[in-house]
């Protein structure tokens, strides 16, 4: 069946998604919308879909990847159809034929994850799709300065959901840093808002939410430096909590060949 | 039962919502959130809601109104604990105790209705929960021209959806007219949008949608002024379409009687 391979660059708000990964038919998800439309612009062509990552229920996304397997060739506008016919908040940037050496999964060079949060009892609620509210006040230089710890090569058992004992937990975090955010504005967001940019070649499930909860319980003055350092070293359990979906984004992800 | 009676001021974001009123427990509604908290937070305690008016499936509220009935007086900070538990995109403005010759139904003056839409085959899915987006190029002027021809008094059977005959058309528009969108301003939405802003006492279901439709049509060069005019004369069908639920926003509800 695999004879013909397509490459899509895409973006998307999964604020009213449950994730990129289709599950039954009355579940919607970002592969159920792209595989609905492939399904009636190509009739009578066998065709699988596959991302560079799976995103979470709410997740959204600036630069997403999947391939296209098919058994016949397609017509060169795919991609101008596809944005036609998938609803508003699905996008498709670019479409490329790609070789079948090309495997979506290996290619993938690097990963910047974006996630978006406002420290407020303020409620806003047309910035939800967007950001997280963290109810209590927070030590922003604190949680700032914490990020470091987390980059460079470390044991992340205890920041990924539900380890398997036999999976290899070394991982290099390439960038880790908070800053204001500049990236998304809008005159309904509230007045300062903040993201935490996490860089690596590949997260495990869950991985940046439970950074993000484990500095956001720093801020809050429950967790102490040497106790991040500690739970890098191992298995020390979850030591934070994951940080609700919503303020998260992958905002980019590379390819060594991207055609 | 009805013996206490409370006016709540809410606004929220209906992206992700089936409409305001409550269905079956699956199906997420405003009001199902708000129930749900009520039940939590009032127990033994008998209550009910109502609002001034329903929305649709993923329409938002600026401003909007419900009113609580309870079996025993509730507590002053109900709002603020309302707040805290309700989900991120509905929040509660304003609680305040009305007496029992409060109506909200029977006081509500007027309301005015935002339909937010940019004309371009671009995509911009981070603002898809805000406006709708209308592929074909639009003569914006001619659509404008053709608000006035809504104003005042007519028969507006052609903008209400699945009309009974039995009921009364004749309905007045205050204002009706298409502005830049100098409301709702984002880095992540088109370079420029608009927005149909409608104003009267009451509509009909779709009213809005329905107008905009047509609108629409209009712009496309399908419709002309004098079809636009014929319809406001009675029974002549609909004539544009329901444009899709987005878009819309009650941007504010006014009461005879806010205590």
């Amino acid at each position: 069946m695999k004879k013909f391979f397509y490459l899509f660059e895409t973006a998307y708000l999964g604020y009213r998604y449950h994730g990129w990964q289709k599950q039954t038919e009355d579940v919607k998800t970002i592969q159920q919308q792209i595989d609905r439309q492939l399904n009636y612009l190509l009739p009578e062509n066998k065709f699988k879909t596959l991302p560079a990552s799976r995103t979470d229920k709410m997740v959204s996304a600036k630069r997403h990847f999947f391939q296209l397997y098919t058994e016949k060739p397609v017509e060169n506008e795919l991609d101008k159809k596809l944005n036609y016919f998938l609803p508003d908040d699905i996008q498709i940037l670019k479409m490329t034929e790609v070789d079948r050496d090309f495997q979506i999964i290996g290619h993938t060079s690097s990963k910047e994850y974006h996630y978006y949060f406002a420290a407020t009892q303020e409620k806003y609620p047309y910035a939800s799709p967007f950001m997280t509210f963290f109810k209590d006040p927070l030590n922003l230089e604190d949680m700032q300065k914490a990020c470091s710890l987390f980059v460079g090569e470390h044991n992340f058992k205890s920041y990924c959901y539900k380890p398997h004992s036999d999976k290899q937990f070394m991982r290099v975090v390439d960038e880790c840093e908070i800053i204001e955010n500049n990236y998304l504005k809008a005159n309904f967001f509230p007045p300062k808002s903040y993201v935490l940019r996490v860089k690596g070649k590949g997260f495990f499930r869950h991985q940046i939410r439970l950074m993000m909860g484990t500095l956001e319980k720093l801020g809050r003055g429950e967790l102490t430096y040497s106790e991040i350092e500690t739970s890098l070293k191992g298995d020390q359990g979850i030591i934070g909590y994951v940080a609700p979906p919503h303020g998260l984004q992958l905002y980019d992800c590379r390819l060594t060949r991207e055609e």
